[in-house]
């Protein structure tokens, strides 16, 4: 097991109701910016909830509402611009991983004095930010609970996740009742990206992190069991409840401290998602199976096997290659389960960008659990097709 | 899953060399309690290497040694006095689990007007505490970080825990070579210690708490493989270091915080404690198979199967009575294979106060996975003869 430091400020109020401790967030100040994306929270009555609470605690509010799946960098802009102006104290994000993402920038752009994108560049230019406090109404990135954002500029096909401890939530709101809208599409890709951020952490090569390893196969057992039952029940609250609780658990630092690893799939879907704007989850699917069957080999056959005895419950002692090809199909097979596409074919993407895609998402994956180079990441989306 | 709120705000620095970080003690204040237990940390260096970074960091130091295990009320006094009358700003135990819960009541102790004794009959008197950081020499009691702290009163044959969200530690440091020294007898007991934090949190009514049921066989297994190895191999690193992390996740709130059931196994054992003074893990190690056995029944029988299945990984889908049952003679076995004591006549322990015994333990445990009675407690207690 490796040293780690382990630092998880963020507190979550989890359950049916817990919108009441929203009151909590006057602790931060007087004036806040509420973030939001499309209409679904008004639909489902949330911002009317929320707007009437932060108005019994007598808060300023402004409103920066339209926020877009894979955020971009304007929406960041934007919001930064009314926290300077307006001296906001506090962003307030309602939504799911993307709206979190923006408010989580525009919180430490707030405290910068250059263009946020620099932040997104470099999460060690991050030296602080307004405190966050999130609504979450879509299980799937975790942002809720860690210190990532992920923001694209589309003008220029770049997508880039960035990281500071300044930008962990002071606290969040997880109501699984606010996922039962979320539609079945949503529900199948978020538990992909779900699962994405596990297996980013479950293949690593650091060695005795047993605890950490076991804790990743739960969480996929988690996902396993719940994913076709939300898709197919979407107001099954055992199951929004598990989803959420797993999407936060499973990149709040409980997985990966001590059992560090650089991440691979995410930063090749990444290049996906800036080039096509397709759905994150959707894309790391696809990916997922195929990057498994890609790193398969002699060296690592046995890690796979492991995942498939340990989450799969396919039989132990049987020759290892066989066990690891098993369970890397029964991946698949879930992921069709729930629907999601199995080739970017599907998604319209061909090899016109597979070039300068490979090149970008390939800096940095010597260090992964196979390292991989500009020529293999091109092979994996060419096996992906 | 029931509605919990969740706030871990204890910083764990984990890993070799991590008492280095001992010098952000500075951020609490000029003065610092330190309180210990006997020899074995100047044995092997630890106080020396305290005392020369608290120097370094030109901290007023204070002492207070000789705490003993199953903590007195007397050093509690003498600690708060010494807060009290010095000015304290921070304490800071260096030892097992004794040290720190003491400890722990000693930094609400120097916040409260009357004795501190009031403080362990009743957490929610606890309305301010100094900080505490701790250095952990034992992996067994998780009170580096939670809320809880046990404390005895051996005049009037008292044990009691009390608990604060005041006393959960400001950080600790967490250096599984610390444990290196530790007895074969104390490894043993420190881990069936976790085990029952575990079982405790693992055998509930709540519904749903999927995550949480998973979660808790993760760390069963981690105590299943690495206790024995620890116990063979006293410098394992890979064992101890599981061991430890194990600890603190036991019983943080991780494990519990959804899925909330009343302990009856641990209120047991604080009577046998509080009469005998014996090693609190020898006596959880000896009532929690006979505590199954008793509760054992056709409505709990699949969650025992559960158990074995996913812990012991016995066959699965086998009639749930009989796996049951197979699932507790595992348990038992474990603890012979850690050497660990089987009967109360073992350790001296005869039926003189069993009957007072029950009737405090008992208090309370209408509420427990299978509601006790006295006379339930009191047959436990013989059926452990």
């Amino acid at each position: 097991m490796n040293n780690f430091h382990y630092r998880i400020p963020t507190e979550i109020y989890f359950g049916k109701n817990q919108i009441e401790n929203l009151k909590n967030i006057t602790a931060f100040g007087k004036t806040v910016l509420l973030v939001y994306g499309g209409q679904s929270i008004k639909k489902m009555g949330l911002y009317n909830k929320v707007k009437s609470i932060l108005e019994d605690c007598r808060m300023n509010v402004f409103e920066l509402g339209g926020v877009e799946p894979n955020p971009k960098i304007e929406s960041v802009r934007k919001g930064v611009d009314i926290c300077k102006k307006e001296k906001v104290d506090v962003v307030l994000p309602v939504g799911g991983g993307s709206v979190l993402d923006c408010a989580k920038v525009i919180a430490a752009g707030a405290k910068y004095d250059g263009d946020p994108w620099d932040l997104v560049l470099d999460g060690s230019k991050i030296a602080g930010a307004l405190p966050v406090v999130t609504v979450l109404t879509l299980s799937a990135t975790g942002s809720e609970m860690d210190e990532f954002a992920v923001i694209s500029d589309m003008d220029k096909n770049e997508k880039w996740g960035t990281g500071s401890e300044y930008i962990k939530p002071a606290f969040s709101i997880l109501d699984p009742t606010y996922t039962f809208s979320v539609s079945k599409k949503q529900t199948a890709a978020g538990t992909a990206d779900i699962m994405s951020h596990i297996f980013e952490n479950y293949f690593t090569n650091a060695e005795g992190a047993f605890v950490q390893a076991r804790f990743c196969e739960s969480l996929l057992k988690t996902c396993i069991k719940y994913g076709p039952v939300a898709l197919n029940e979407p107001d099954n609250y055992e199951a929004r409840a598990n989803l959420m609780w797993t999407s936060s658990l499973a990149i709040n630092g409980l997985l990966s401290l001590g059992a560090e690893v650089t991440w691979c799939v995410h930063p090749m879907e990444h290049e996906l998602s800036a080039f096509y704007d397709i759905t994150h989850g959707e894309g790391l699917a696809i990916l997922t199976p195929v990057w498994m069957e890609y790193v398969l080999s002699d060296k690592t056959a046995e890690k796979f096997a492991q995942y498939g005895e340990n989450v799969f419950d396919l039989p132990k002692g049987k020759n290892p290659m066989e066990t690891a090809k098993e369970a890397i199909s029964k991946t698949r097979e879930f992921f069709a389960v729930m629907g999601l596409p199995a080739t970017l074919g599907q998604l319209g993407i061909d090899e016109t960008h597979f070039d300068k895609m490979a090149e970008k998402a390939a800096d940095g994956l010597e260090t992964a659990f196979v390292p991989l180079t500009k020529d293999d990441v091109k092979q994996i989306f060419k096996n992906a097709l």
